[in-house]
């Protein structure tokens, strides 16, 4: 790779979304003076009464959880998206436009244990969660009118989690949202352009540079990709070319298991701490429709920086003009290449 | 306003920059359980021993900032750009593509007073602030290479501002970002289809429907536009139409500092607190070509959601789909149309 990406500032291309970053090398010097984020390292009891995702709780709704022993999933009890659209859609003129939107809002605990997150959990419990994924991506995916399934994570206070309890969120909308639609358009683009896939294509690229590469097995690569916005994020890419959960084997379900816990006891051991991150799975849209340029794929966001009471903020700067990042993707990509795979 | 944009979950189009926003007004009772902030109120000096902000101190480089009475503008210590580049472009395929940027980072302190905010300061104090934009957005855009000035201003440790003496940034880069560019160009299909500018459309409809406007005087209208993401998100647009910070005449920019301080007093009195956002100006692009399409405007972006310590999180849906939001633009409109202008 060029010297200069490691020294000099320049701009990357997110081809999966057409967005441009800024990245100033130069720069990780730089004295931080501002807000120091409290650190999550506090130890959680193995059920916490009072908790609405552990076991035998009550929830908002009045309903009791069952005594669940491997995952648990049920409706959300303040869903952003309802079943039923009242309304039409508003168009005046140009500038003033709205559309009904409908859909489902799920919530999916991980474990009954409250103490836990991905990285703590045996890969064979974590297996049961992706098996949970791929259910419901596939029942949520079949109803009418819905089409997208978008299973994300909200992990640490720092990333808006109102509850340590490990679990995820689906939200299945009646269109298509933006970033699916971007990475849509541009894959699309790319297969039609070139006779090839744009992930497959990248990923030989990635194995043969190696230098952004995390860690793989059988089915899936991890690695920091070129265009990457956030000090640490990462994508997760199958090695097999398909679009959808349904099309995961049970091979592919324990080796996503395996690097989920592998990745995720990286990012804890870099900082010595929990890390907190928004990561999600970006699986094909679920119309029915034929979706062969869609390479499935999942991204993680974690916001720290420095240390696991500095982050970065994507503010000023980054919300009006564009991203901005000091350390490169290689150089993140080292840091979590160095960082272990077990708890000591 | 069609009754079910204030009640059931729908989307939003932003037409100047392509995004869809969800908004679910029904979830506005979700109880918050997450982390809550720090509120800001603590008292500041009027000068902070040590602020490399503040008249007299030195800052980062050994250098002694002067005894300045009211703006003051250097280079920032720790630039994100650089004017000189080296090395040149990478182009592996269309996957690893990356392109050296060059520019100028520049810090403007609003006051020599360490404890004072925009909304604290006298219209006439500001109105130096804004002629001080408009000579450093000629001054930058007049030199070699420099495609767009993007002026903001974090301000809060909330939105990672590293110090509380009232200042701003000022970022001259090589290439247009792609927030602007993204407006540039549909502004530009804009007044190429219908033949008259999207903003002053926008700026005529706001007025007839009256629910979203906040504040105005003879040159400058306030108000939560149609799309707005963040809870109380705002735009300031001048009623004149004009592109570049250069048009503004000196009553305009009285008018500038006049809205300014108003709406910032505003939030203030919102939750009785100092509140957090951040702001940037979007003038046109300064690469010398004609932007007949281009109308001046500002964009506020405030994370406080309930109160001065809940704020509204983008992160896991917000990140890997669509932003979402509760409370509507114009349940947010009113909100700030009931705050006061003054301090009482
Ligand atoms: O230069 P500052 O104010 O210390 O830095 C702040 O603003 C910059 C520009 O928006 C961001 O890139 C940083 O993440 C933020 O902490
Ligand atoms: O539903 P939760 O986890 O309480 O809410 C969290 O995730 C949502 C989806 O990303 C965001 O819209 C909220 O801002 C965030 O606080």
């Amino acid at each position: 790779m060029s010297d200069f990406l490691q020294n000099a500032p320049h701009r990357r291309f997110n081809p999966l979304t057409g967005a441009w970053a800024l990245v100033s090398p130069h720069r990780t010097q730089r004295p931080w003076r501002g807000q120091l984020e409290a650190s999550a390292a506090e130890t959680l009891p193995r059920r916490q009464p009072g908790c609405y995702l552990c076991p035998g709780e009550v929830r908002a709704n009045g309903k009791r959880n069952p005594d669940y022993e491997t995952v648990f999933v049920f409706d959300n009890d303040f869903p952003a998206l309802l079943p039923d659209a009242d309304g039409k859609a508003v168009e005046e003129g140009e500038l003033l436009i709205a559309r009904p939107e409908t859909g489902f809002c799920r919530v999916l605990c991980f474990s009954p244990r409250h103490d836990l997150t991905l990285s703590r959990m045996e890969t064979r419990d974590i297996a049961s969660v992706v098996e949970a994924w791929r259910d419901e991506y596939v029942a949520l995916g079949a109803r009418d009118n819905v089409r997208y399934v978008q299973i994300f994570e909200n992990r640490g206070a720092m990333m808006g989690a109102s509850n340590p309890h490990p679990h995820c969120q689906i939200w299945a909308s009646s269109s298509l949202p933006d970033e699916p639609l971007k990475e849509d358009q541009k894959q699309a683009d790319y297969l039609a352009r070139k006779g090839s896939c744009l992930l497959c294509d990248y990923l030989a690229c990635e194995r043969d540079a190696k230098e952004r590469i995390i860690c793989e097995n059988d089915a899936f690569l991890v690695l920091v990709p070129f265009w990457a916005v956030w000090p640490f994020e990462t994508m997760i890419i199958s090695k097999r070319h398909f679009g959808g959960l349904e099309a995961l084997t049970n091979a592919e379900v324990e080796a996503l298991a395996d690097v989920l816990k592998r990745l995720t006891t990286r990012y804890d051991n870099l900082f010595a701490a929990p890390f907190p991150y928004t990561m999600g799975l970006h699986p094909q849209p679920t119309d029915g429709r034929a979706y062969p340029h869609w390479h499935f794929h999942a991204h993680f966001y974690p916001p720290l920086l420095r240390s696991a009471t500095i982050r970065k903020f994507m503010v000023g700067y980054e919300m009006l003009a564009a991203p901005q990042r000091d350390i490169t993707p290689e150089q993140a990509a080292a840091s979590l290449r160095a960082s272990a795979e077990w708890f000591g």
